[in-house]
This record gives C-alpha cells, sequence and structure tokens, in this order.
C-alpha cells in the first residue's frame, strides 16, 4: 500500500513542524523520525533548551538524521512561521480566551482544501515538554489542535504527538490523492490476494459435496437436519472462500470419502 | 474533550497491547505511556530481550509506571493471547502468503461491533524492533494491521506504532460512545449473533485437531507441509467463528477420527 507513488506530496511538502523549547534532544530526534516515517520533512526549532545536534537526538533519529541537521533554528516563534499562511498550536486546553479548537482529525481532512492554493503553508507549533505553549505564543496561531488523551493521564511525550499528528496528516493526504483509489485498499481483504474467488456454483458443488460426506459419515442426518447445514453455509459464505482454498477443502472431502468408501462396514467386498 | 465522562469504557478495556522480543526497555516505557495516555491498560510483554524493569523503561513511561509493573511476561504469544477473539499483528508488509489487512483507521472504525459481545478481548501484536513477527506468528492472527508510511523511510519506531493504534482506538471509541449505537449495527456481523465468538485458544486447539486429522487422512504431510495448514488458518481465522461453529467443525473432526480408528489398515487390530 505504501509503495504505490503518489504523484504528488505537494500537501506534505507545505506542512512545517515547529518545537519551540525542547529540552530533550531525545525528544527531537524522535520528532524528527516520525515526521521522515509520515512524509514531512521540514522541521524548524525555535530557541532549543539542549544541543538538537547531541547524541541522543541522533539515536532517537535512527535514519532520519538529515532532518535533524536541516533543522533551522530561530530565537523566536515568529521568525519559524513568517511565511506561513495558517499556524496551528497544538494545546493541552484553550486557556482564557475560548481560540478556535479542533480535533486532529478535523484539521486533516481540511488540509487538502486548505493547503492547495499556490505558496499555502502550514505551520503545526508544539510546545516545551512541562509548560507547553506561552498564551502569547497560543495568540499567534489562527487556531488550537488538541488530541484527546485519558483526561487522568493527559501528557503526552513531544515526540508521540508529533507522530499523531504527521499520521493524521499523510491520512488525509492519502486519502485526497486516493479517491484516484488505492489498489490494494480496493481488494476485498485489504491486500493482493493470490487467487481469484469461488463461484456461487463453485459453493454450491462444495455445499453439496458436504452434505454427501456427513451424511456417509453419520454426522449429518437429512431427515433430521436441524441448523447443521445452515451453520455451515453460514460459515463458508462469511469467509468468502478463494478458489484454492475451494479446491482444498473439496480434497479433503474426496480423500474422506475415498477412505469411507473403501472401508465401508458392509457389504462385504471382495478384492481391493 | 476529553474531559467529558464517558459512561462505559469497556470498549478500551478490552484492549491488550502484547509486544514480542523487545529490545531497548524505553520503547517499553514509550508504549506504556502511549497506552495510558490513549486510555488502555492491557500491556503483555512475550519473551522480552531486555530488562522490562529498566531505568530507561521508567524514565520513558513517564508516569505510567504502573503499567510497566503490572505488565505480564511471557515465554509465548500463545500465552499471552489465548483469551483474546481477535488477535491482529502490526505488519510492515503481507508475506508469502496474503493474510486479511486493514488500516488502522479501518481496523478501529470495527472494534464498536467486534468488541461488543460478551467476552470479546482484542490483542493487538507487536513484534522486534529489528525483525518484526515471523510468518509462525502473523499466521496466528486474523487479520493484520499496516501503517501507511513513508516508502522511502517506513520503519516506525515501536512505542510509535503503539501510539498510532492506540489513538485510533481512542478515536473510534469516542465517536462510538457519541452516538447512541444502533443495536445490531454495533454486533460482530451487523446483527444480533446467537453464539460468543470463539476465543484464540479454541482456534489454535482446533487448528491442531484439523492438522492431526489432515496428517491420519495422509491429506497433509507434515515433512512437507507447503501451506496447507497456512491457508486453512488463514481461511478459519478470517471467518471469525462463534463458538458453536467450533463445536460442529470439531465434531467433524471426531467423527472422522473415530471412523479413521476404526478403520485404520494395520497394525490389524482385534476386538472391537
Amino acid at each position: 500500500m505504501s509503495d504505490t507513488p503518489r504523484p504528488d506530496s505537494a500537501m506534505l511538502d507545505r506542512i512545517r513542524i515547529v518545537l519551540i523549547g525542547t529540552s530533550h534532544p531525545g525528544n527531537i530526534g524522535g520528532a524528527a523520525r516520525a515526521m521522515r516515517n509520515m512524509g514531512l520533512d521540514d522541521l524548524a526549532l525555535v530557541a532549543p533548551r539542549c544541543d538538537p545536534k547531541d547524541r541522543e537526538a541522533y539515536s532517537r533519529a535512527s535514519g532520519a538524521n538529515a532532518l535533524v541537521d536541516a533543522a533551522r533554528v530561530h530565537d523566536q516563534l515568529e521568525a519559524a512561521v513568517a511565511d506561513c499562511t495558517l499556524v496551528v498550536g497544538a494545546s493541552a486546553r484553550s486557556r482564557h480566551l475560548p481560540w478556535p479548537m479542533v480535533s486532529p482529525r478535523a484539521l486533516a481532512e481540511n488540509l487538502p482544501q486548505a493547503l492547495a492554493p499556490d505558496g499555502a503553508r502550514l505551520a503545526l507549533v508544539f510546545g516545551r515538554e512541562d509548560t507547553g505553549l506561552t498564551n502569547a505564543e497560543l495568540q499567534r496561531c489562527h487556531q488550537h489542535v488538541h488530541i484527546p488523551t485519558n483526561p487522568d493521564f493527559s501528557s503526552l511525550n513531544l515526540a508521540a504527538a508529533v507522530q499523531v499528528l504527521a499520521y493524521e496528516c499523510r491520512q488525509a493526504w492519502l486519502t485526497a490523492s486516493d479517491s484516484a483509489a488505492d489498489d490494494d485498499a480496493a481488494q476485498p481483504f485489504g491486500v493482493a490476494w493470490d487467487n481469484p474467488p469461488a463461484s456461487h456454483a463453485d459453493m454450491e458443488r462444495f455445499f453439496a459435496h458436504l452434505e454427501r460426506t456427513l451424511t456417509t459419515l453419520a454426522f449429518h442426518d437429512p431427515d433430521n437436519p436441524r441448523q447443521l447445514m445452515a451453520r455451515l453455509r453460514r460459515l463458508f459464505l462469511r469467509a468468502h472462500l478463494d478458489s484454492m482454498e475451494m479446491n482444498i477443502l473439496r480434497g479433503i472431502l474426496g480423500t474422506m470419502d475415498k477412505r469411507l468408501r473403501d472401508t465401508a462396514p458392509s457389504p462385504r467386498r471382495d478384492g481391493e
């Protein structure tokens, strides 16, 4: 699924992750890895409270080192988002003055439109590990985004918050670019399958065979069928057998038939 | 949004995160924090390749220490998921034999139904940091879930993968508890069902029985298995057997066994 080349990742190229006052270099590395996994590569750091090139940053970045190296460092939020047309602050809660607030999903679903115009650019702004964004920073945002969390334990790790929002952005992009249908998702079981489906006629032949064999086995009594065949039909129809599975089941029944025939208790047969 | 008390978090209480062969204690701590942030608290570890109580685990858990402490440790996947009715493996890609595959969102959106029956329980299974899940582990799953990633950098951090799936589960739960669920639509197959789902342990006993019978029947050669049992696993896991269907299939196998035993060609037996 992820292998399918996408014609245009312009939407993702227009998303910048901005981390303000980060204390732990591991979180910068973890955020970089999360970004690159989701196809984002524009990272800006505002007044980091650690060395962004610390060994721990590279250790957590695990192959997304280039993002850490390319991260621009600014003194002020202002400089990091000057060219952005939409600035969204990640916020645990709206403080004092209520501010437009969206869920990660609603934010992401709006992005294909919001980022369509020439020159459009989004900044997703994340605050300090301990104190988040200041009121002044929150009030520079068009809107706030809140990741719904367990009210008893709501403090998300910084890299985890970046992961969730980057994931939602990628999902929205895939969905938007997919209205031109994803090949795999369009498959019956969500993945390219190895055998064609069994036809209705195949299924009916299988059920007839199954009923004969179960009758010979004296497991099924056609004069007192109760719901046995109905339950077996329901099961195998629900599974949407493919043609090879059908052949395997027919093969099992055929082998069973042969054993039952070869060993039929009476009448006594000669030869064989 | 996250402050609103929800009447019933039963759906989230029925989700277990299973980590197999984890090497880095920080990932266990990070996964525990992600879980608790999203309201999950059932963590199981299978054959960890590190000390789960290492300082680094608690450091990354950051307040979710209780989850790390309560995590049960098992030697085998089997023991960790025996009581689960739905087992889903996180997989980078379907190998060899295609297996039903869902996106994180499709998986989560199905959970309110899948976890509605009494006794229903989901295991989300995550593999090793370096090599993921083995084919044998993947073939114990009803389905696989793939987090869409950048094809140029697809290896997600383990805790980040747990974060994404736990987030999707929480979102689905919030959405479901917001809509005054239609009783029938809330059931696994879109209608009130007549029997509870079979558990993972039931399924494994059935597969073991099926393999014995097919071997006795000489339909299956354990020394040259090809993909026979994998294909049968895939078929019956996909169908999500209920407990009565399970009993019927075990009954058919038991009846066949008896016939095969009574008529075994050699050694010649007396009596009976």
